[in-house]
């Protein structure tokens, strides 16, 4: 179970997850958040606005990013140090979601590995884009 | 129920937020997400980690970071552009999070409003940071 | 699967229904009904309140009762006209609640029923009561 | 995060939350209160009735009132003492609910505020409506 270490990755090496988000996820994660913004839990205030209609909130599509480093790669483990986020299209209810992360660059002196990371659409469009700075496992780490 | 347009924030308005993180948020959040991560969902895996047990996902607590900006500074209405975040403590099940934003600079001429975020825990120690870019609400962005 | 009509109810009939309350079912239902009052989803807030922790919403549990009415007593079909509720003393997390009901008045006339409904804590203590009006299943009703 | 006190409150002050009734609420809601009635979990014998189809489940529209009570007016710290609820409308999945609380009456000797309360749908229809009598927050009562 355990994910890759700093030895056993390589600039280039990528992974991926995708998932629905649906209607009860987002209802959800409102809850969990208490992020009830109308513009995810209000269909007649959405439908209002230039989306028209509900939205995913952004930081739960960026959920699925932290779900394909803490899952695959690098993996059960990976301790995550940075992430910044740029949102670029809103996501609906039933879209459906791509997350890929790709290691940029490995520091292994300080055990440090750099990826890029994007979420894009059924449609192929990107939704979110960013980089992430994680601590691969080590022996030690666990 | 409309957020704050640019002329009504100033520097240094900040708003907050205050959630207890339960073993049912993060068993429902693995699941909307995907994050399946051990450290989160595998006590015994979890309990032999550096963190002696499970621990919230980061980008749940971040979340919290966004409740606030879309629901009460600037509030509904608002376009969440950027944000970045520096993962330093874990939250421990049953931990009480308070988030928190903060203006840091204005730009009118853009709509654009940046903010220092950051969550703490109960005990008051900062748990995770960074920055978010916003657009306020305008009459004309509904 | 059908209720019990009027002419099938008599005056002291009563049916129950038992739950532990978790801290999972107050993290849904805040999520659900967007009741994230601090009382509730806030440890350490609720801590410092009289009641010295978080406690569930009362309208959550006033939430058995309509499920004893519309499952058992007079059961499915039932139509729930009003119900007035009374809040006696906090419910905490994983108190064990029974929801009761008993039929107080019947008008057949008008195929309405009144019931005595009352929620008890797992020490018999009274946490809410009220009074619901009802009208019954009939065959030409569904 | 406090609440406003009996002073703070004038007749005729009044708020408001809106929020769309998914069918994972209402699922969610039947796990958490075992209201297992058809009428709300079984489109098959829901299609059947009066309503054509499956419903919410009247106590969850009356938990948006609470969730105005205690979290806008009178806000964090109220008590809840009494609440009466006539059900004059059925709710469908999808239905955009507005809950809106106005207090009527103030006796400030006793620290108790009356309120009307109502839940309308999408349409500007009344679907549910009633009183409430809280207890306002007080420097003492926490």
């Amino acid at each position: 179970m355990a994910g890759k270490s700093i030895e056993e990755l390589k600039i280039g090496d990528s992974a991926e997850f995708t998932k629905t988000l649906t209607e009860s996820d987002i209802c959800l994660y409102a809850g969990i958040t208490g992020d009830f913004n109308p513009a995810h839990i209000d269909e007649t205030y959405a439908g209002k606005t230039r989306f028209k209609g509900r939205v995913a909130h952004g930081m739960l599509v960026a959920g699925l990013v932290s779900a394909v480093l803490g899952t695959r790669l690098p993996g059960p483990g990976t301790i995550y140090l940075k992430q910044d986020l740029k949102f670029h299209l809103p996501v609906r209810i039933g879209d459906t979601i791509t997350a890929r992360v790709e290691i940029t660059s490995i520091v292994p002196r300080r055990n440090l590995a750099y990826l890029r990371t994007t979420c894009s659409n059924q449609d192929g469009k990107l939704v979110l884009d960013g980089e992430a700075v994680v601590m691969p496992p080590t022996a030690t780490a666990e």
